[in-house]
């Protein structure tokens, strides 16, 4: 466990505050709020009955409620961690039960279409700071969360101009103490940007798989079995929850298409590449995709470990403990 | 360390086993030989005179020698492990040194091109049986090998029509010795089934990771910060040696061209799902590739923790141990 998120505060930075929709990402600051002791009273909204039933058998928070709107009265800090679809709806329900002064934030994927879904439904008192950590598995609902999901990944805030620059410092705090690393950008170019590293990649992961699925001279068999030459790597971010995804694509759809077309253009050439047998045209572009991962790893981003130690139950496992 | 590695064979399979091209793959061989006292004599034949003296240094074969065509006589079982596209050159060059009833094989990627540049060179009496164990990490170099890579992996054979059926047994029994599934099809069938399951996705990580890089708008170091959210995945594959990647996409592609074809109209069904706004097409798809990466869990190719534990370096230490 990082030396980083061993104390918990003296003082925690909030008293009231509500997680709505508990999945992934909203179990995951349920439990490092908790064990970073950041909020006094730790809230946990969720419109399934289900998955209050399951948080709290968790015991993950203090108050478990399905009723969204009363948990908000006297919130100092409400995060909404919905899929993306969902959010401009849970923002006009909860809208008129908001304190003044209370921070609202979310965890979406996507900032432009979530800041046009919420902004028009916020009284003037709220201040409304949209927020993307960006972390995650491809597991989903609250038993999927850990305390570390956080650790050492970037958040990106993206304030609206004019927003009050000690809650923005606030909600910064809450990211650090949760182990984030923030950077601060405006929604459209947030929105590129993980068009390309993330949107796009789970697209063409997405998009793979299914190619794979529908080949009829190959089995679904053969490519389950022969998967560890390249495929399971897109399997797993294909893997990722369906919903969440389906919203994302509908909801960054221009700065997705835009990457797109890139990439196409691209793929085009490499095909060219191959039919005309361009070997160094080929051998050019390889050579270069390898020092870009190099840095991914400098950088902290991955472990240079081969292969992710796939190999056993026992790096499986210990990989499971280094995480809870 | 699983059981199945742990004891040595009483007698040796081979006499004199020969790895021509002593990479990630080729020591791999020779460690997990030596492991299992699967040859009486081990030789490693390079033609780099560095690979030969890091050979010697670590101490993994009998004889390390840069001169094939010596090393080749008297042995019952050769290995060719260099690129696909050497591989011919070094067939015509050890042709005539083979020995009556040695079986020669490899482990390239494709192996209807390497069937049409090796078959030719050889005497009658020499036992051609391809192979292509379907494992790998992205690293290189006779320091990336260890001897459990083939562990729980598949081995796929394609042995031409008419072939000693006692030798295809004999090369069998050797892959299962090192650990590995063994699967027997046609050379096309194997190009086919390793375009999907290999080929392609590693042609779609190469083209993602640059497309990112040229992308202007948004800085490398950005692409690198955010790498988290998926594009991470990708750079692992796109990391992966330039010279036998190069040689693989000139040596199979048509298979190659073919499933990219598909992938295309695919994705272009996807892109317009996007534009259009068809958000029950990308739920009902990315549903279906969640049930495949099931199928691969269950089946050992891979193991359910989530993100591969790469949070930190404890988990990264802990699954290098599990593989040396």
């Amino acid at each position: 466990m990082a030396d980083h998120l061993a104390q918990p505060l003296a003082a925690p930075l909030f008293e009231r505050l509500v997680i709505v929709g508990v999945g992934l990402i909203g179990s995951s600051l349920l439990r490092a709020a908790r064990q970073r002791n950041l909020a006094r009273h730790l809230v946990a909204a969720d419109f399934s009955a289900a998955v209050c039933a399951r948080v709290t058998e968790l015991g993950i928070a203090d108050e478990v409620t399905s009723d969204a709107k009363a948990a908000v009265v006297n919130a100092d800090l409400v995060i909404l961690c919905t899929p993306v679809g969902a959010i401009g709806a849970v923002a006009a329900e909860i809208a008129p039960h908001l304190a003044s002064g209370v921070i609202l934030s979310d965890v979406g994927s996507v900032k432009g279409a979530v800041v046009s879904a919420v902004q028009p439904h916020l009284p003037a008192a709220v201040h409304f700071i949209p927020a993307h950590p960006v972390a995650g598995t491809e597991y989903s609902g609250p038993d999927a969360g850990f305390s570390t999901l956080f650790l050492d990944r970037w958040c990106i805030l993206t304030p609206p101009e004019g927003v009050d620059i000690s809650a923005v410092a606030k909600l910064q705090s809450f990211w650090s103490e949760v182990g984030s690393n923030v950077e601060v950008m405006t929604p459209a170019h947030h929105d590129l940007v993980l068009a390309i590293t993330s949107h796009v990649p789970h697209l063409i992961a997405y998009n793979i798989v299914g190619t794979a699925a529908d080949l009829e001279a190959v089995t679904q068999s053969e490519v389950i079995k022969f998967s560890a030459g390249g495929f399971r790597d897109f399997t797993r971010i294909a893997a990722s929850d369906p919903t969440m995804w389906r919203d994302i694509f509908l909801n960054n759809r221009d700065a997705v298409l835009e990457v797109l077309g890139r990439f196409n253009e691209d793929l085009a050439a490499l095909q060219r590449m191959i039919r005309w047998g361009d070997g160094q045209g080929l051998h050019d572009l390889f050579t270069r995709t390898r020092a870009i991962r190099r840095s991914i790893i400098a950088q902290g981003q991955e472990t240079p470990s081969a292969d992710f130690g796939r190999r056993g139950p026992d790096s499986g496992e210990a990989s499971k403990e280094g995480s809870q």
